[in-house]
């Protein structure tokens, strides 16, 4: 009889944030790929371009013109997808034609003034004030709001019709999908367990090791066990935090910190500006202030689809999207290979 | 008061196949698009190519050739994500690392013994023997695996990489997510209803029309109240039918010219080999033959990427991956668009 290896050997992990399997068929990365291949990102981005409507001075879609900024930027996002004050659809009562109000609305938040800088090559202390001002948007918008969700598609690759290094923030008079399955796993887990499940994780990751990228006093990043996009990760604070406005001054520069270090060695793998999509779960906000939310704990999620060079992802296409996620190479396998990049970004070296 | 307008006033809808919502903003559809644009489907295949390892007569990955086939030919896939015999990870006891078994095994069906024909260029006479050979399979591997998922990847954007023109069969020991939530909430409708959720959902559109694509005497192509893809489709048989295999000879002569049609329209929309994800559900098999599925009716899903042009596609990123599905025009704008395009397809024209 053979023995299970997790690198030769298919099988299934539970993602217990989600409820849901993931396949892992780490010996798929032996077959050659004659597929698509993307364009590389963009290298050459000019620091400041008058036709770019996210630079400091600049005029918008709308007309408005851009505060000569120096640091964050938020403004409402000229096109959204959630405007505050829609319609209600009415209801239909029959139960396979059903629709209910959406009201929000949509902010998008420059990180700098510069368009060639991204998180990884700020300075520590401008990526403080990015955070900072994350929490005084969840907070803000949090007042009214049950769900902000603060997110960042990074790349032309993920939907980025932008190069300014940016994020966005959609607020909405509803729980999402995600984070009210997030919202019920969760719960389920802290009743029956008695800890936050995402505290529990992040002990027992520090433990093993061996799916961690990097840690420091306050925080944790790995590859978790259930990762299903190749070089997904999760990053967690080591104590218990609801939501983002939680974080003290000392977790926020050590956010910073681990961010930079984090986005350097995704940026290393291939030498590139790593694309991910990425985004922040917390305790839901508005009437949900009033509950008890200890089940929750803060974590953002970056889902990068890059899996063999700079120029080919990983493709979420037919089995993944009828029956179930499928990955190539093990977490562990992906873990051990961003831990063991250096910390030094490759444009500074 | 405004009145409320699906086209102008962002909504949920409730996708009760899936127990989710989906945003629909079909106001975003406003926005000009500064994003990433894709390579166009490549336009000039040859018939037959010494070098394609899916074409009659060719050596494979593995050394094996390929028989000088002149209808379906059906083999194992080279690089297969399930194989039969993989050894059991053992079960570690701890919530928050659970692993399973995967076993099950990975056929590759090419369509046609051309390479430059596509489902809407082949014969009708020729797409039947697709569907007899779909039976054959879910019918053969239906006796061992509880699911066989029949999906086809077509054109670069969608991860496929090799021109040919073929679907893939993914027999598992396991009922993957997908189904497995599929058949919680068919299950559930028909205790609460007493009749198939599709079966009545299928009348309802027959009757409403405004999301009809193309319909027949037994088949039925609707873009879904409740779709995410901008141009995705439901197709539908009208009689209860729980698998591929009970359909019958007519049914599937049926099946082959709707399939025709619907194709046909997907190409002539921005006059392109149209990219998509497709699959087939139907009731789950093996252990699952012998229980009552009568909640169940095959459907199968397409799922097309393309949203502005036929460079321009919809991408399902930041808010989508982190908290819902949105969508830019309305299921009744994307079923219009299509009903209204020709029957004769754009190359034969
Ligand atoms: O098996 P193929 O066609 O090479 O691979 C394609 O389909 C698979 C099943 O959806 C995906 O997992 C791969 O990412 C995709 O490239
Ligand atoms: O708002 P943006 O950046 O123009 O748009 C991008 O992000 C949105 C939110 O994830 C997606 O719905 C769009 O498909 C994507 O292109």
């Amino acid at each position: 009889d053979v023995s299970f290896d997790p690198k030769e050997h298919q099988h299934l992990r539970y993602n217990p944030l989600r409820d849901s399997w993931v396949l892992v068929s780490a010996h798929r990365m032996k077959r050659p790929w004659a597929g698509q291949v993307e364009r590389p990102p963009e290298e050459h981005i000019p620091r400041y371009d008058p036709n770019n409507p996210l630079c400091p001075g600049n005029k918008r879609a709308n007309g408005e013109g851009n505060p000569d900024y120096d640091s964050t930027f938020v403004f409402e996002n000229d096109f959204p997808a959630l405007q505050p004050d829609a319609p209600d659809p009415g209801s239909e009562q029959d139960p396979l034609f059903q629709s209910k109000a959406a009201r929000g609305v949509c902010k998008v938040m420059c990180f700098h003034p510069w368009s060639d800088v991204t998180l990884p090559l700020m300075k520590k202390e401008e990526v403080v004030k990015v955070i900072d001002k994350w929490a005084e948007l969840v907070e803000e918008l949090g007042t009214i709001y049950p769900w902000v969700q603060i997110f960042e598609n990074k790349g032309a690759m993920m939907g980025c019709s932008n190069p300014h290094p940016h994020c966005q923030v959609w607020a909405s008079n509803f729980l999402p999908n995600e984070p009210a399955l997030s919202d019920r796993c969760q719960r389920a887990y802290y009743q029956k367990h008695g800890e936050p499940m995402l505290l529990q994780y992040a002990k027992r990751e520090a433990e093993k090791k061996e799916r961690v990228v990097v840690e420091s006093s306050d925080w944790l990043a790995v590859v978790p066990y259930w990762a299903t996009w190749p070089y997904q990760t999760l990053l967690l604070p080591r104590r218990h935090v609801l939501r983002m406005s939680d974080l003290t001054t000392e977790e926020r520069e050590g956010l910073a910190a681990i961010m930079k270090r984090l986005l350097t060695k995704y940026d290393n793998l291939f030498e590139v500006s790593f694309p991910y999509s990425m985004g922040w779960h917390g305790a839901p906000t508005g009437p949900y202030l009033k509950e008890d939310n200890s089940h929750w704990q803060l974590h953002a999620h970056y889902y990068p689809p890059l899996l063999r060079s700079a120029t080919v992802k990983k493709f979420m296409v037919g089995y993944e999207m009828l029956a179930q996620e499928q990955r190539d190479l093990t977490p562990e396998q992906a873990a051990e290979k961003l831990r063991n990049l250096p910390e030094e970004h490759y444009k500074t070296r």
